[in-house]
């Protein structure tokens, strides 16, 4: 293990920003910038002012405010065009403007590129990027150069690439960025070209793309054999299919290679990267590595006992170092064991019920054999764990009925027109009320909570954020089984649930229904609230 | 560049079928093995007969049908217990009456594994081993043995882990195949490992997980350092962060190092990966490496002539090598040019009719603005393309209206049920059917096909085969739109159509008149009907 210190750069808010369906306003950038900064990123690199108006704004907001308190701000931006004096050349002048104390220069290092993209030649390409980084130096300002192209400039004409890298250490490049801007290479081969350039004496630095699912490791290798600074994007965002996943990076440098990167703040890693993810309105990939909601997650029931155990014999490090949590999914390879450890993650006492654990366990097997899946719904899960322990299910209402219409007439109404009536005993009386809705789902939704609101006002908060639907034995036609997954939350945490029934409407009301309850089961007025109502109690 | 054959072995039914929310029916499983057949994968594990009821009966069918034509076919299971005959453990069995002729066999080859996990000593560990492969090999069978833990049992006793793989060696074990179970490894250390044992002289194989962004890479490396054997799974599914990605590794593999995998058969890549998805209702992932939606996408802006001119300095591999587009973000060049493609694949001839294709194009782009995808659903697009050719869409019926309803109560009925009423102008004059169904959307299919029976017979051998139901922009909650895609038979061939709405149910009704439009467009009665049917006319 070694305590070398590697400098993590951020290019969430410029190269992130190209990926498809992406679109940040001056707000969300400011947003993540925040969220960068909190997390101790070394270097935030905000945009390319001058070139897109929107960057420019930020490059204002963020001069005027005292937003960065931890990390640097960098700006993007390209060397002079081509036969034209650095100090006219407009582009080169909006990064001055911007105001950011660091300056990072795109300059073309593929010979190929030089003369068929930029239609120069090879010694004014030299002269662009010792030109631009002496003028920016001489205002004051530390300079990066992202070689664009490198290493497939390199594999091509190793001599003519070096010689970039050397022209900008020999005007005081602060670091050379090596990027790999096609996403091509494989870790062998950026361990041996960055070795063959580490002598040139200036920071390199790891800029890669994910076109070979090898942009993490191809981080690695670089730093392995001589770079000191890595570039990145939280979640791996990026054109095509992204740039290396900045916090995997570290994670792996810092917790299993004993690099320096980001220190104790990686334990904010998950949180930052879900707070990102929700600015961005992109879903998290659940599978992402450290910090994806599955990825400490154990689903074989043969293991759980050992797992309970030995965790560290089945995890390969302990989720908090990145702020995530292991996880154990109920499902029908479960056994007792696992079903108890979900019972202990979830707060429900079950300690020497084993009656109770045997017959969840019973119960999750065969609900799943209907179509089921508690893996995705530990609220599901909680309220059928607590109706076996406390031998009655939570309810906080009773359904007398329900019933969803949907109708389309062409011509003059020409839409559709969906309506629910629910009749429903709540603490407040028989209640009837009827909503209408986009959908059947969506007005039963709103005719539930119409009508649960005057007993439970807390429900009000309640918001639907996730709904899945999967239809099982698919080749049934019109007449599967269909599973409905939903996520609800208070605005401080959420919830799923799970229904399953013959036509989706029916299984939404059950997770619907669940839902509901669970939320008013953990709910700050919970104390106040009889889980356990029914109309006779209540007549 | 070498020839070197590289085996590659699909987990996806087995490990992949770990993932959190993957839920696979037997028919699910058939579907995917039929596809990985016609990948020409070199061997697929279907699963564990005998632990896994539904595992079992996929084995079962396999045994009964002639499903895989050119994949062979491998059981997954455990060596012995410990203490136990060899020929008396029922799991053994399980295998040997699975009928699968390669036998996967995972064993522990962590001695921390063995001792605290199997509770039983490294010498009964090494018996259990030698005497599960002798007596399978004994049977018949070609033996593969997952090393479980591999790579972390090695770096904590390499002597141990060793004699696992040498014991399986020993008594003829067809492959060895080292895993990183828990996920934890770099390329650099999975280099060295597999360096270090590759001596042995059994054809090793390499089992990477995720956990730290490196499957793909520790895939290659291991390949690099002496194995011939990768696993993998389709989209990288699986347990935690998922499996290494097997279409990802066999690309890299074979256009960037030249080893041999799939050969031509790597073209199937991108359009397998997304049937593989369709089947699993998982989300492509935009991003994935080669085989993505966004994988060769490019904003244009900037380089788009310079791409247009010469797309080899822009892109790591040509797409068309894994059966992948690029795709020009703001142009249209390629959609004109596919639309006529498919056009002509129709049979809808648009020779000479650039109009055509360009309104047909910008309608396509609307429509998938709007969450249709017609990449699935040739039905439906034929009957655009015919209505942009022809001035007017096919209809052999007009609606008038149509609603569904669905109700429950509790106590005595207890039941959904559901009901729906269509009104429609036929030939045969204005009809109103009601239909009954488990579901709504099975009830207006009942009362649609009713309503048009009289004018139409041959709807009545009319089948739906397939229903599928997605939700876009999950995030909104019960407002989200809703795609559903449908497969109908005559029961000689069979096609699919798309609706798209702000509920399931009025999403299918679009499908479903969809589907019956198309099939009395292609009936063999098709002559005898007006393809422009309209209440006007017929009265």
């Amino acid at each position: 293990m070694n305590r070398m210190r590697i400098e993590v750069y951020d290019t969430t808010l410029r190269d992130g920003a190209q990926q498809e369906g992406m679109n940040l306003s001056v707000a969300d950038k400011v947003a993540i910038a925040r969220l960068l900064d909190q997390l101790g990123m070394h270097v935030i690199e905000g945009g390319w002012p001058g070139a897109i108006p929107r960057d420019t704004q930020f490059f204002d907001r963020l001069r005027g405010e005292d937003i960065l308190r931890r990390s640097q701000l960098a700006a993007f931006g390209a060397t002079r065009k081509a036969g034209v004096r650095v100090q006219d050349d407009p582009q080169v002048r909006a990064l001055l403007d911007s105001g950011a104390p660091l300056i990072t220069l795109v300059a073309k290092s593929d010979i190929r590129h030089v003369e068929r993209a930029l239609r120069t030649d090879g010694e004014e390409n030299l002269a662009m990027v010792r030109d631009t980084i002496e003028f920016l130096t001489s205002e004051g300002r530390q300079v990066l150069l992202d070689a664009e192209h490198f290493f497939d400039g390199y594999r091509f004409d190793p001599a003519y690439t070096r010689s970039v890298v050397q022209a900008a250490a020999d005007v005081g490049a602060r670091t050379v960025v090596l990027c790999d801007t096609n996403g091509g290479m494989l870790p062998q081969w950026v361990g041996e070209i960055v070795s063959d350039v580490a002598d040139i004496g200036v920071q390199l630095g790891m800029h890669a793309h994910n076109d070979t699912g090898c942009a993490v490791a191809n981080t690695i290798a670089a730093v392995q054999a001589g770079a000191t600074h890595i570039q990145g994007t939280v979640n791996g965002y990026g054109e095509r299919t992204g740039n290396a996943d900045l916090l995997t990076c570290v994670a792996n440098l810092q917790l299993k290679l004993g690099y320096d990167c980001l220190g104790e703040d990686l334990l904010q890693s998950t949180a930052v990267a879900h707070q990102i993810s929700e600015v961005t309105n992109i879903s998290p990939f659940a599978r992402q590595p450290y910090v994806g909601a599955s990825a400490f997650a154990h689903k074989a029931g043969l293991h759980a006992s050992a797992i309970r155990i030995d965790p560290d014999l089945y995890q390969h490090i302990e989720p908090k170092a990145v702020g995530n949590d292991m996880r154990m999914l109920v499902s029908d390879m479960a056994g007792r064991a696992s079903v108890e450890l979900k019972a202990r993650e979830l707060g429900v006492d079950v300690s020497g019920r084993a009656d109770v654990v045997a017959r969840v366990t019973q119960r999750v097997k065969e609900a799943e054999a209907r179509g089921y899946t508690y893996d995705a719904a530990d609220a599901s899960f909680e309220l059928l764990l607590r109706e076996e322990r406390d031998g009655a299910r939570p309810q906080f209402f009773e359904v007398e009925s329900w019933r969803a219409q949907i109708e389309e007439r062409s011509g003059a109404l020409g839409e559709n027109f969906a309506e629910a009536t629910v009749k429903v005993f709540t603490p407040e009386g028989r209640i009837v009320r009827t909503g209408e809705g986009n959908g059947p789902v969506n007005a039963l939704d709103k005719a539930l909570r119409e009508a649960l609101l005057p007993a439970y006002p807390e429900i009000g908060v309640f918001e639907l954020i996730d709904f899945k639907v999967r239809i099982l034995d698919s080749e049934q036609g019109t007449d599967a089984t269909i599973r409905v997954l939903i996520e609800t939350t208070d605005g401080i945490r959420s919830w799923s649930t799970v229904g399953v029934g013959p036509d989706v409407i029916a299984a939404s009301w059950e997770a619907l229904t669940d839902s509901i309850v669970w939320g008013l089961l953990h709910s700050s007025r919970a104390r106040e609230r009889d889980p356990h109502f029914t109309v006779a109690a209540a007549l």
